[in-house]
């Protein structure tokens, strides 16, 4: 596998966004693998994503970011540039429920995804073990309603010393405050175990037996302020009837949480997912 | 086809039912071509269904009903007993737009399901020329805040003239009263153009596109005093995705709408569909 | 909505050839709305696909693509323009089952997709009241094992007499010629009753059943001169069980039938389609 | 969860069956929890599924088959009891690929279904580890075409003499010899990785790449000498697209497997299939 360069933009829409963009790669001699791109019309904002070959490129990758400033500024755009070899640090944060964590281990054993999990955060001390078997440094933070502040400073502070650049949240049952929200706009995925904007907050699989729907689902979304509001990445559903009970939905909702969440956070670590409003576009 | 009788049964739960059941239809003579059961346990409810051939049946099929009495009362049963050449009479409502009105149409025309569709009702007079095509009587109610009342007074007289048996709302865009509802207790179909309870109410296509969902939907379910609240009979969903505009997500939910409302009024219609607390039971 | 110009590219890939592309809508005045792209970089091809409003281009629509002849000549480019307000026209051949083109009659109504249905061919007379109702030219050509060649040569001849571009197969029931298939290369779509690989040739519903699958499929394909193996456009699948007989699968089969040769047929008139090989790119 | 008797059986059709099985039930006390009855008309034959509490039943577990013998006799009835504290003991033999090795591992250890998972088998050493991690006999039987016949013989040995009841083919890749199957009739379930019968034998994925499909699947099925040819249990599909290279079906497939590979299995050790010709009756 080649090594290839990523480059996703979004501003404002005017002309000649693209050709400015690929005459940049082609005059320092690129060539495009791939080449996506949306425009909203209404919201009068440009959207692209690119892949590049970096061997043959005349501006050595540390610089790139840079050259590509000028057009950048002109055009305000907003961009993210990353490259295939890069191993980018995430910390899974767990509770009691193990089989998202351990899902997510495996897959990137597999090599399903390229990461490096540095850090394995819980309120509970149940995933310890997981934790020690796969040889990842394993953090307990109980959180209470009295140390909560103090904790979510010090998980912070842990957190951006291993230089983390992605949270994801595997079946973590507390809700994060604003703060520790805003210190990582964008950079954390949760799942939540319904379609939403169906049974936000609490025992969404109770809430679903109770109304008696015929499909339950599972979302992958980034988190804001706003609980279970973020942007969606990607959702899933399962078929259900009269014959399962709560525990038949749970379980069946496993299945959803462990694929809706991998396929969320192997799109966000491959760049494919550009947030815009409440809104993701998922170029896949 | 030989002809074939259908009892649904719903009961508290107690020793014995299937046995008393099944030897109630055995002892006549009758052979179960199916028999589907299904017990809550923690709301200690008994639901069935069966079919059974009516030729050979030692009861005159007027008689059986009046035979079965004994057993239902003395098990508390609420049952229903229909037979496969029956044609119920069926009402359609629709506003502006058709695609659901004639959907159904076309689905009658092709055989898919069983029903004398006795009424075309709506609030507009778009579809009568529809109506008119099909050669059924088409009944123009206009509805306004001042004459509701007086209008759906005078539709109810007109649909137990007319021994409806079955409404369906085929994309109908008039909340219907309490009073109108409490006349045909589950006998009411509506298509809601979202997977309730997620977006509620008016324009949830709208409502999707803002919340930037991956996924749209479409229920079919019996109609309460609550607002598309009342038990469930059929989900379906689609993929979208950042490519599709608000106009996108109205054209691929029609083909679910379609779809789903066409399943939710031949599982009716086929005594497949046992309602029970908020919720249905479908023998499918 | 404002005119747009949509152009398809496939070619050898080399570097610069977005930047080609782009730079030549650019200097013209040309912004883009969308762009796709796609490179196998195993068989070293290069596919694209864009749209960008024709307003303020400056080359007039009609000299577009002899303008752009030079670049697409010096890069080996087989390319595709057309306009959003191209209107073009297409045949629907059927035979006995009216379901699938009276679905596409009804979404042609609805403003789906934007073409003239200017012919509809049958070798039988059942669907010949259908076309006169949507005031459509029916032709009718019985085919037997004696007068095929000869009927297809009469039909090849009314069909580019009539200026058609695309030729829709709705449940026809007539394998084409080799001749006549060649005379539409990639202009002729059909729906497959089965999802293809999966139960070639007749009676697919049938052979599922006998098979005990617990899914069934319906394929919309490009037709080519072996049965049933043309480029693969768009894919569905059901769920079926042990209550489904053949009439059921039957039943079932013709909603996917409806909707996925609707979106093929949709699909390629928004020149979304590239095929490649035996394969489709659908730019989506 | 109190203990439950589960009866599945099968027969030639006649009049009077269900009675005949409820009033056994019921004259010795017991209660049904569910009854699933199912009639090939055609065919002519009757096949049921029912549970009943065992506490309170008249007849001592151990002694039920007997006593049920007599109609099962008379009837011809071929059936089978089980209750729901049995812990039957399985096989699972894999070779290289651990994923659903791991997952049906995963899924016992979270309780999702009930077996004593006595063996681990295969043809390579990979997966020893794994055994080993969850404290399960690892048996290592190489294949060659030289040694193969002895080799089986061996294992059936040993998987008779741990009166293994089922054994699951968890991406084992070698095909069983007739003898092999003939010993454990509708006791072996495998996972092939495709919607079957579309590519059957070897690298299904890359003839899916090849074909184009837009779909990919897999299928649990029942092992039979005819490869890839027995009784399908369980399938389900998942989009791909232009973007998604062989490896890309791999890894979107191996998710596929796991879930389907499961619920098969899931499903046999609940007694939810009944086999039938080459076509299962799945009561869920």
């Amino acid at each position: 596998m080649k090594e290839v360069a990523k480059l996703t933009i979004s501003c404002p829409d005017r002309k000649g966004l693209v050709a400015r963009i690929s005459d940049f790669v082609f005059r320092n001699g690129g060539n495009f693998l791939h080449f996506d791109q949306h425009t909203d019309l209404e919201a009068g904002v440009f959207l692209a994503r690119m892949e590049w070959e970096v061997e043959g490129f005349q501006i050595p990758r540390e610089r790139i970011a840079d050259c590509f400033q000028g057009i950048a500024l002109e055009c305000g755009m907003r961009f993210d540039l990353a490259f295939s070899d890069d191993v980018p640090r995430i910390a899974i944060f767990a509770s009691r429920m193990p089989h998202c964590l351990l899902d997510l281990l495996l897959r990137r054993q597999a090599g399903e995804f390229k990461a490096d999990i540095a850090l394995i955060v819980s309120n509970h001390s149940d995933v310890a073990e997981i934790a020690e078997r796969f040889g990842i440094p394993f953090r307990h933070y109980p959180i209470t309603p009295e140390n909560k502040t103090q904790q979510e400073a010090a998980e912070i502070e842990e957190l951006k010393a291993n230089g983390i650049e992605l949270i994801v949240l595997a079946r973590y049952m507390q809700i994060l405050s604003e703060a520790f929200v805003a210190s990582f706009p964008n950079r954390i995925i949760n799942i939540h175990h319904s379609f939403l904007p169906a049974f936000i907050g609490a025992q969404p699989y109770h809430q679903a037996f109770e109304r008696g729907v015929k499909l339950i689902g599972a979302t992958g979304h980034y988190v804001t302020s706003e609980l279970d509001n973020g942007p969606i990445i990607e959702q899933e559903i399962i078929r259900v009837g009269h014959r399962d009970s709560v525990e038949d939905l749970i379980r069946k909702g496993r299945d959803l949480e462990k694929v809706v969440l991998a396929r969320a956070v192997r799109l966000h670590l491959m760049h494919k997912v550009l947030t815009y409003g409440n809104k993701t576009v998922v170029f896949d």
